[in-house]
């Protein structure tokens, strides 16, 4: 029976080619999110290993090598540009603020090392094309870190998107909001600074989400957006956007609606309604998901035994960079949501309907 | 204990003066949803009897009233502007095509009857100026047909919000599309034709539902909109929006975001985020209704018996009526949503940010 079957692989990795091999990772810039979520992950993960972690301070990288055995090399970033320990990693993982990101790849891709970059992939769309044409130039692979992509049920969905299960797809809905200022107790002050964010916050950082995601289920891109931003809290001065709300018309005629906050409720949710049926999945982009299906005026939820979306993203890198020599989402497509981005901030600004260039 | 009371009075009429008195009433216009929706709810209710019916078929108006023992008089538009049956009813329900309101709410007016009118309040936003000033100049009170104030669950979130459940609100989201031309082995056409319609149909029709709903649970107004709308079936050829996203700044800050759609699959949900809460609302508009509460990671479902909305905005009509000389949501109220409309459709037009004036 098709359902016996479908609930059973539901959280099978359909992109799995190998299960044997190793990458050995460098792991730049260690941040709460590198340390408390990608190093376990890594950690768990079957193809991948952290050899080397690279911090501006060495006493912070040391004290983060002591804690995993696998970990031969502390440096700094200075250290890193100068190629120290290059013999001991195969890739480069990037995870500093936005406006650093090139500078690493830059370096990554000299030492001819394959990149997998952390979204948004650069401060701005500018530096994020020069960041896929280093790797190009060098013949590195780059891959942007869209965990979303490798979550099981955004796979499923997919491809009931594909095989019709919505119809002709009419209408969406994004939204991913956080509670920033009561998250940390030391708070990640880059997301607020507008010199290492970039265009801005509550966009950059979280409504970059349903913007890819909406993109990667539906196989259509935005063509053109509008958004309103407003920033009240002082901490939110030098950005522009604390809140916002933006919409994406898509080529194949979607319209999607969508809200960010750095400042309210954790809230996450992603909706697409089709001339047939509808696929909801809330929560979605914080490493958790559920996923409700309705069609014929019956309703279906799935749950399912939680991925650690950092293992899949992980194994799904590594597994490209051993097997195919290709990978994606790759720099190109990184390209469209940093338009998209920069369409969505001068949109904000302009009050008018912006196209993506 | 504070819950015990909070289940127990949820479905309470908050809002009720009487439990005795009747109005009777003329309903103008016997489509489908007078027919099968507000003559049962009618006659379900306390406060209210339909002793006249009104329609351009006196074949229509006898076949209906012979379904109700209170009709007394079967009678066409013709025969209602005459003032015939005048003396058998005390106050007139209008839900005609939207641009057919305002002359049988003249007429009404003229004849000293209270005026309950469907929403959209007319075609036009002039056209609804001219409705609230017949019914002004003679004396007769107006109350829009916004039947989601009266759903308990709508009260009970505008409660919590006035209390700060959620904080202070940041943004919202509101959805309501419906498969029309499948829903009716007649399509009611004239929600297709913009001469009898007015602006448009899916945000005229379904989107003035989130825009009402907002401003009821918020207690603000928006000031500025966009929008994009868009009619690709063939049967949509006379109005551009059988779908459409708009979005709504409010006066106290909030951003909203809202689709609607006449050609898609069923859905209505109202989502209100704050800094410190959520409510959401899904479905909603439809005439049923849950209510999902959140705030300090902890999330409430509440389900409840549902009441028909109809009856209970025929019983509050009546109550307002018998008891208090004046009526809420009335004209100027309903105004602001035509304004808002017209701001919408404007919007999607000119492609810019449009303050509603």
């Amino acid at each position: 029976m098709e359902l016996i079957k479908y609930l059973d692989d539901f959280n099978e990795r359909d992109w799995q080619y190998t299960s044997e091999g190793t990458v050995r990772l460098a792991l730049v810039g260690l941040g709460w999110w590198t340390v408390d979520m990608v190093l376990p992950a890594v950690k768990d993960s079957d193809l991948c290993c952290t050899t080397t972690v690279v911090s501006s301070s060495k006493n912070k990288a040391e004290k983060t090598a002591s804690s995993e055995a696998t970990i031969e090399h502390a440096i700094t970033y200075e250290e890193f540009h100068d190629g120290e320990a290059k013999e001991a990693f195969d890739a480069v993982y990037i995870a500093t603020p936005n406006a650093r990101h090139l500078e690493y790849a830059e370096t990554a891709a000299k030492l001819g090392k394959d990149v997998l970059c952390e979204k948004p992939m650069e401060a701005t769309a500018e530096r994020a094309q020069r960041l896929v044409s280093v790797c190009d130039s060098n013949d590195v692979l780059l891959m942007i870190a869209y965990r979303v992509q490798t979550q099981p049920a955004i796979r499923r969905a997919r491809e009931l998107i594909d095989n019709g299960f919505i119809g002709k797809p009419v209408q969406a809905y994004g939204s991913y909001s956080q509670p920033l200022l009561g998250m940390f107790s030391n708070p990640d002050q880059w997301r607020l600074d507008s010199d290492l964010s970039g265009y801005g916050t509550s966009i950059m950082d979280l409504g970059i989400y349903p913007i890819n995601t909406l993109r990667f289920l539906l196989r259509s891109d935005p063509t053109a957006v509008t958004a309103q931003t407003e920033s009240f809290h002082e901490d939110f001065s030098d950005v522009s956007d604390e809140r916002s709300a933006y919409t994406l018309t898509f080529e194949n005629g979607t319209h999607a609606v969508c809200t960010a906050s750095q400042n309210a409720y954790g809230d996450s949710q992603l909706k697409l309604t089709g001339t047939d049926g509808q696929i909801d999945l809330s929560p979605v982009f914080n490493g958790e998901c559920t996923l409700e299906l309705a069609r014929s005026n019956t309703t279906v939820q799935i749950s399912f035994e939680n991925v650690d979306e950092m293992k899949e993203e992980f194994d799904y890198f590594a597994d490209k960079i051993l097997c195919s020599g290709s990978v994606f989402p790759d720099g190109q497509h990184g390209l469209v949501d940093m338009r998209t981005l920069q369409a969505i901030y001068r949109a904000a600004r302009s009050g008018q309907v912006e196209q993506i260039k």
